[in-house]
């Protein structure tokens, strides 16, 4: 199997110990080998253990087993963990340019991105809204098409929007952004997870998904369209349900993913069930890419304090899509 | 301890069942006497169990040990579980009408409202937009002022909006709404639960509770300006935080109750934890008020499938409210 690039994120935040942790962690998690792209100073600098410089992801096999194999991409300047700066976000962008480049030529068999600041990649010249868009536009995919999906262990969700005020939400709804997403949805759970028929479920927008009206309409206008042309192409598809009676246990079980109108709708289960083992995955791209559900966590950075647990389930979780779209590529 | 009062809500619902279902499990739970005020024959419709009319508290004491004591308001017609009709929103309605003013007299030591259909009930003339509302406004106290606090074994949720669309969220709150609930939040947790200083925390609006403005500014004028006030008057208030971060187990024990700015991202994580035996109960009332935090199901009703778990936690948290409030009477 081809090595994971994994991007170590801004060097001053978690993003190079938790990479450090899962490779010390490989073995009781049958993680694939990967690679770290970065600097490799920022690891050196929060972990004791065996780094590997590699040239060539043709290395890192080999060396997989006995060090974690770093590629450097440039120096990050001075590397103080906890105060990022310039230097650190310029490394964190080149990093995450170069593990994309080797993710979609196909050196590398998968993409996982550590955690960045938006704040410090804004100041250096950065203009996407996020990795996840960056992403997909290195890979030639619209923003409507890359959907993100969080994912823990009982529990898959997609947020129909993103990263927008509260109340713009329903302004930005409409049939074909709602539809594009489930298609997406459905079609990544097939390709990254293997199931067959994927069922989803839509949250409604508004309290008890809109009480046939009576609470907000666009349950009726938007998501019943949305659904019945989803369902004319075979889709399996549940709701509009009302958003509070989705996520607890027994409900879970009746999908296999949840799509829901907005980013707390999506988040809040998700990190209310599984706060330390949250996977970002972004379906709809040519390569499969992954990435723990957390920040760059600058205050606990340089402490030995992180928790690897999301990265861990994000390099586990891209080793298994890679090896499934490997076996069926046309699926 | 005087008697508490539970109405029976909609005769064709499962409240019947809950409520019998509640009274065989007495002492396992070691529940305060009760007295269940509707129709009695809704309850022999649906349990076999005994019960024993009476026509006033007084006697409850003396047959809760043997019997369910029923209060019967009057005939709600034909009972049919499953099939509501006008006659069973009308015995609905006076139930909770007579439940109502046992407590405010005194006769009952605390109300419990059994769950009712508001769809049956508009049908007969009812106008409140819930139970919470007009049991406030039979105890002079206006609609801001009444909290809604819904509450779980380990979280617990105040929604400073209700049910309303998501779109009129944002142009709903203002700095004396988010003040009013917060304090009679505070107030509410120490009268009835016996937390001396109690620990709020208020969730952002928006994704990221805004990113510093970056994502909506709700949280900057309106949410903080709040806080601010709140602080002066010695209320120890936390946030605005991001409301995904805000309800896994470490984070749930840094605060007593959790002020939401909307329904469902107060629901979703109660909800998602503890859809079995979530209690609403009512701050800011001169009397103590719980509810099971579910419907009517008619669905269910008369197949002895009716869960009495939040009907069960809702009489247990009523008699310690009103056990603590009748020790304090001046808190």
């Amino acid at each position: 199997m081809r090595p994971l690039a994994i991007s170590m994120g801004d060097p001053a935040g978690i993003g190079p110990e938790i990479i450090a942790k899962a490779w010390s962690a490989r073995e009781a998690h049958s993680l694939p080998p990967f690679v770290a792209v970065g600097d490799a100073r920022a690891v050196a600098r929060v972990w004791q253990g065996p780094i590997a410089r590699i040239g060539d992801l043709g290395e890192v096999a080999g060396a997989f087993a006995e060090a974690l194999p770093v590629l450097t991409v440039e120096d990050a300047g001075e590397i103080e963990p906890g105060a990022p700066d310039a230097d650190g976000a310029r490394c964190a962008l080149h990093s995450l340019e170069l593990a994309v480049g080797l993710t979609r030529s196909g050196a590398a068999g998968a993409l996982v991105t550590g955690p960045v600041s938006k704040a410090q990649l804004y100041g250096v010249g950065f203009t996407h809204p996020g990795q996840t868009e960056f992403v997909a536009e290195r890979c030639g995919v619209t923003a409507t098409n890359a959907v993100m999906m969080l994912a823990g262990p009982g529990l898959r969700v997609v947020p129909i929007t993103t990263h927008i005020p509260l109340d713009r939400v329903a302004a930005l709804l409409t049939v074909d952004l709602i539809v594009a997403k489930a298609r997406a949805t459905a079609r990544g759970l097939t390709r990254n997870f293997g199931i067959e028929n994927p069922r989803l479920v839509f949250a409604g927008l508004n309290p008890h998904a809109g009480e046939g009206g009576a609470i907000g309409r666009e349950e009726i206008d938007l998501i019943e369209p949305a659904i019945a042309i989803l369902r004319d192409e075979g889709i399996d598809v549940l709701g509009p349900l009302a958003a509070d009676t989705l996520f607890h246990a027994r409900a879970r079980a009746q999908y296999d993913a949840a799509l829901c109108c907005y980013h707390d709708q999506a988040l809040i289960p998700l990190k209310t069930l599984y706060f330390d083992e949250g996977v970002n995955i972004t379906l709809g791209l040519p390569i499969v890419r992954t990435s723990p559900d957390h920040g760059t966590a600058f205050g606990l950075a340089g402490q030995n304090a992180a928790e690897p647990g999301a990265m861990i389930a994000a390099i586990a979780m891209a080793g298994e899509a890679a090896a499934r779209r490997a076996a069926c590529p046309g699926a």
